[in-house]
């Protein structure tokens, strides 16, 4: 059975929602996060990056959670999530994947992890500030292109893994003062549209995740 | 016909080589990057960062890199740069893909643009340090891919996407003391096979760059 090596509101969210979207049946395993897994080498040994998420599949052992999305996507292909090979649409949803887990996602995670960057203390904070500003910019593109068309999802008529991947970052703004996705009302809007999804409530349901959910 | 927005040496080279890898007739648009083209109203509607590469394709606008590669190796699969859709190969290939685009190249940014995140001169010091430095473990964990099996590319038998990309970037480290890639071996082996192939040297000659290459 598919395994996805998981933890509670972190990157493993896009996968689970992907997952429960296929209706396929799956495993959870839960990282032990606080006990240091992500150091240890039975972990590494899944991702030498020591990061969250990790899916198991057969012999296949497959980490980065764009390349999850895409795979879990392809290999189910009646779930609907990702365009047909070859069309302008799926060249539209690499870029919209390709951009969040690039640009977004890497900027978050200066904010989140500033000391990655830097030793003195005033130099930590520089960059945190630095990476909220951007963030707030980056947000801006989600808006002009929800503006750019009359559909409910983020590429138009078609939900699909951008929803996925982008409502996941989109909700780690939301304690950035004065960069949450949720203050600009086309976004939330669009955000409140993929939380009705009942995968993606089943998903925050068994994450044990409080409300707000964004 | 297809045209490629391009500067010699920056991240349009890896789309360069797959176009040159596919056979397809193309155009490729020098960018006027010193006179300002990349903030131009022009260039940011083609793409809003304000980033090289950009493809168009037809009606298709297409930005983000690793976007572009998965779009030209989809829509020209006689090129076999991409393993056929739903098989391991095909999602390790994803992984390979976002991986780069989404740690190395994203790290060799920072190395690059340490004042994209800080104002003070000590602090920007410091992220270019600290940039060096997770570059250099980034590194192995290409040598380490290359030294799990004994095909001659990244993925083992076949070359692909991840070997362009990871050579494109591999090259960015060729001044970073203590980082560059071509100091290990295993790599070097590997990033020399990459530059023997006739796609990627004619690239390296119409982007008009000087000896040596890596």
């Amino acid at each position: 059975m598919i395994k996805l090596h998981y933890f509670p509101s972190t990157a493993s969210m896009a996968p689970h929602i992907v997952l429960e979207e296929t209706g396929i049946p799956f495993e959870l395993e839960k990282i032990d996060r606080e006990g240091g897994e992500l150091n240890s080498v039975a972990y590494r040994k899944l991702n030498p990056n020591g990061l969250i998420p990790v899916l198991e599949d057969g012999n296949l052992v497959l980490y980065e959670t764009a390349a999850i999305c895409l795979h879990l996507a392809d290999t189910h292909p009646a779930a609907g999530l990702i365009p047909a090979l070859g069309t302008t649409e799926r060249a539209q949803c690499y870029k919209w994947l390709s951009w969040l887990s690039t640009t977004l996602q890497q900027t978050l995670i200066v904010y989140f992890y500033p000391e990655r960057w830097a030793t003195q203390a005033d130099a930590v904070i520089q960059i945190q500030a630095h990476a909220a500003r951007k963030v707030r910019l980056l947000l801006e593109q989600i808006d002009t292109q929800l503006a750019s068309h009359q559909g409910p999802w983020l590429m138009g008529d078609c939900y699909g893994l951008p929803d996925i991947y982008a409502m996941m970052l989109c909700r780690w703004t939301r304690n950035i003062e004065g960069s949450k996705a949720k203050d600009i009302p086309r976004i939330n809007d669009w955000l409140q549209r993929v939380l009705e999804r009942p995968a993606v409530r089943r998903v925050f349901e068994r994450e044990g995740l409080p409300q707000p959910w964004v």
